[in-house]
């Protein structure tokens, strides 16, 4: 360690992202990336934008939060684009958290939001899940913070009802819940029309999943005129120009493509249910997921075995090896032919 | 404000980006742009990745890394990449800034350095310009922090010579200097080669200048391994896929096409000492630029009146209202026919 680094940092533990090795060509089933590409649309507009990267990107992204806005029938001022969704829950952290407002979120879910109240010096609650790996709001009764409800869940795949959550919202306006729906898209029932009716509820999604834009990095977030305004003004302290000309112009493709969206998330669905059906014809358990994953648990062999076996054979998905996860293994939907492929593959290895 | 927003952040004034106004096509020599295009081969390069960012870019920028260690004579870990630069002076302020160790730099420059000093509740230490508007490194004698100097400064374009800003660097080694270089590719001197030699130095540049990539936000810190180590704990505790497909191979591009980029760069300097030489014949003064831009004060009107008047006959130029600086303005360095209207404009405006 320099003589230079901070003792605020010394105790913070950086995410870690899956693997991306280079060693060999693998059948990528581990960061839940899309397995196609963006829509032309995005492409084409991306690509235009290359010979005008001279010019700084909109810090306000007025285009793309006007397209936005009509999609998803909000107000203009309803809306924060970032570099990634990664981004605006850090932004949502470092506005919201203090001191004697905890970061609220559960023991197994995305693990950056442990590292974001870390990284600024702000307590956290932990709340286990139940038995059965969901969450239950009843255990956050009582609780005040800003409370990150990944919905679906990462690495379960469950989700909550939009009911369910508006109930838990609705039940203390001084509890400030923010609903990661990086997910949504494969078969959450998404709680962006909450925004027009709640002032203590931040949504969040990515293109990263359902719009094949992970490699573009834009993230997306929704709430109320004053939460949004509290969240820029973060952005305007750190990163005005925070999303690039390139992706900007992507995103209203991408936007706009609504058919070309629905069609990849309709086939990972597909997909997705009948690779569920294979897994537990071979006696795997497997999670009910509304995501484009699947967390499941062979009868036969480890987490970490099974992990490694398919490395071997040139499949990565993603193991976690905590205590309680040590058995499972988060595998991203990918193409019927690759999930095809990693079907023989875990027959050859009588998993 | 909401009852959400942290006392933390209450006192913080968000940075203040050039303007972008949408009522009309203005001459923009308000944010430093360059006026070309970006090479032909970074803008290809980046047109080749739209259609794989279903893929999540590298977090570790493996291709773009090796590309600049060639070009700038560093070993890999020596190198980091951001969002922007603005993200990796972020960076270093949470890295290496603390109660005890405040960040430190001029009155008169980027005004982001403040930002990020209160954004993160850290103590600043601002040194004042001398009256010739220059950085006297003997003010910063027996200080220690972290010290920002901006070489060559905005907005008044002075550069400071790598011998007394080496001098400097081994004065003290338990002071870190960070030496901001974005507009050094315009006739600065720049520290980079020091890194390899101290370890109390951070050197930043960024690709929006000089590399005509504003628009597609990259920025590059060069600094010791461990330096450099500690700042990317800061960067996989945030945002690890900061950088995204497209504007990497970009950088890649823009890094390889070393002729264009000195090309623009030489034309840019010609224009410059051409317009600088206009100006005072009108009676401007005008500060010595090594810059993309010049800082000039009209011996006929007042700084805010010439700012109005150009925007009103189509010209942004940047002004600052402050009490030292609202006699002059920023003006950035455009194309020759762009810099030819302006001087026709002062001319009929006599300014």
């Amino acid at each position: 360690m320099s003589r230079f680094f901070s003792s605020r940092n010394k105790d913070v533990t950086p995410y870690t992202p899956g693997e991306q090795p280079k060693d060999m060509q693998y059948i990528k089933l581990n960061t839940n990336e899309n397995p196609f590409p963006p829509s032309p649309e995005a492409a084409r507009r991306a690509a235009e934008e290359t010979l005008r990267n001279n010019i700084y990107s909109d810090p306000r992204c007025t285009d793309l939060v006007a397209e936005a806005a009509e999609v998803f029938g909000l107000d203009k001022d309803q809306l924060l684009f970032t570099n990634g969704s990664d981004e605006i829950l850090d932004f949502a952290v470092r506005a919201f958290g203090s001191e004697s407002y905890p970061i609220i979120f559960p023991d197994i879910s995305y693990g950056f939001y442990s590292v974001f109240a870390s990284i600024h010096g702000l307590p956290s609650v932990v709340i286990p899940l139940t038995e059965s790996f969901e969450i239950d709001l009843e255990d956050y009764k009582g609780l005040r913070g800003l409370t990150m409800i990944a919905n679906p869940n990462a690495p379960t795949g469950i989700a909550i009802g939009r009911d369910r959550l508006e109930a838990f919202i609705a039940e203390d306006p001084d509890r400030l819940v923010l609903v990661d729906e990086a997910y949504v898209d494969f078969g959450g029932e998404s709680c962006v029309p909450l925004v027009k009716k709640y002032d203590n509820l931040i949504v969040t999604q990515t293109f990263s999943k359902s719009r094949s834009m992970a490699g573009a990095r834009l993230g997306m977030g929704f709430a109320c005129r004053e939460l949004i305004a509290e969240m820029d003004a973060i952005k305007y302290s750190t990163n005005p120009y925070n999303v690039n000309r390139m992706t900007m112009a992507a995103g209203i493709g991408a936007l706009k493509d609504r058919e070309y969206f629905e069609g990849c998330c309709r086939e990972i669905c597909r997909v997705r249910d009948w690779f569920t059906e294979e897994l537990k014809a071979m006696g795997f358990e497997v999670l009910p997921s509304c995501a484009n994953f699947v967390f499941a648990k062979s009868s036969r062999i480890g987490g970490n075995e099974l992990y490694l076996g398919l490395k071997e054979r040139g499949i990565l998905v993603r193991h976690f090896e905590t205590e309680r996860l040590k058995d499972w293994n988060r595998i991203s939907i990918g193409t019927e032919e690759q999930m095809r492929t990693l079907v023989e593959t875990l027959r050859e290895m009588e998993a």
